[in-house]
């Protein structure tokens, strides 16, 4: 282990190369968090301004956040309610001097509109917790069972905390599974996130899809568009994005 | 013209081989009706029950009910509005010699449930109308208009007349326009039809989806699944499907 690591790491941890011959390089721990492609497919999806006030909500491991500084100067809040996690995402962004435009904040995202303010937001990420309390694996440790499952948030607390934070015309990108395709929609919509582009990634061209990226728009009009769908792997089973 | 075909055709119209190798021949028109890729694929997406009763509605030529006469004994009543197109189909029925299993309804599907009874039907397909009246061009005629727009009938009619028309369980096989799908997914849940399998259909690998093939059960419980898309041509301009 180098010094550097020595003095960012904490034990269980380590450091990775992010994706995308992006040079950026995340701190990541089997035992708590480690990004996966929903995140970079995410990252990639969002077409953020290239100025202004993002947030990144349930940030992780800070992961999208520091990919979306490729293609953004605004300044972008990384919300977090774990503070294992938290901690975590504030090291990550250190590790890649992105301290003056990354900002983590550890914070319940449910509270975070009265923190922030209503519209105080030009676009938001997020990854959220795909899987109903009800079901998974009893036996997983807490911190993944509170990425993977709304214990915290519920998709609606998630979106209608969306809604609060996002100004008029602002966007929205979440990335989920179809499988919450129906509630997703109709929950955005109740609160006033309008559907525009919707984009479904399939382990390869056989398969169904096992990912959605969604796109909607506060206050937007009805009109939505299917983009070409993504296939992970190819006829070849060579990994292709 | 042979002697089968002046006895069976109208001034405009011909008599063309229907596609997938199935020894089908059907009538058509460019003046009043031509079937096209939508009614193909949604013969083959409709997993249609081998027996009991079907329903296609705005069924035009009746090319939908010919088609699945391929994979099903069910009895099929084939419900067009307009005169013409029902006539039309009445012969394409019996060039194919299929009148003993096809069963063409001139009728406004608005008052069908009323005719048929609730319940009815095991399965339902639809090819209907995909344009609010307010679009399109004025100068197409009747017949084609009232294909093309919802001139007799809305989205919303025609899915609580497919509510009505199907037993508890039964499945309803629509293909449209993706810009509708938010509005038909979130008609057919508020009349009890649960969306189940959607596919969706592009030009090629890199162009949004022209098309959206739906699956719905009355009464369904919520549980979406994507299908692999459907590629009209391959990556060389050749057509695959």
């Amino acid at each position: 282990m180098s010094q550097e690591s020595q003095h960012i790491l904490v034990p269980g941890e380590r450091i990775d190369d992010l994706l995308m011959d992006t040079g950026f390089r995340i701190i990541q721990s089997r035992e708590v968090f480690s990004f996966s492609l929903d995140a970079v497919l995410l990252s990639r999806f969002a077409s953020v301004p290239r100025q202004g006030r993002i947030a990144d909500l349930c940030t992780g491991n800070g992961v999208i956040p520091i990919l979306l500084t490729a293609k953004t100067n605004a300044r972008i809040d990384a919300v977090e309610i774990q503070p294992r996690l938290a901690d975590m995402a504030r090291r990550s962004v250190e590790l890649n001097g992105l301290q003056g435009q990354i900002h983590v904040v550890e914070q319940d995202l449910r509270q975070y509109p009265a923190v922030a303010g209503n519209g105080a937001y030009d676009a938001i990420t997020v990854n959220p917790p795909y899987m109903p309390v009800t079901s998974g694996d009893k036996n997983e440790n807490q911190h993944y069972a509170i990425a993977r499952h709304e214990i915290h948030c519920s998709l609606e607390e998630l979106v209608q905390a969306c809604s609060r934070l996002l100004r008029p015309g602002g966007k929205l990108f979440m990335v989920h599974r179809p499988s919450r395709m129906l509630d997703i929609v109709e929950t955005m919509r109740k609160w006033r996130l309008e559907p525009k582009r919707i984009q479904f990634v399939h382990p390869n061209a056989r398969s169904e899809a096992n990912m959605i990226l969604i796109e909607a728009s506060r206050d937007g009009k009805p009109d939505i568009r299917l983009l070409p769908p993504i296939m992970v792997y190819n006829d070849e089973g060579v990994q292709i994005v």
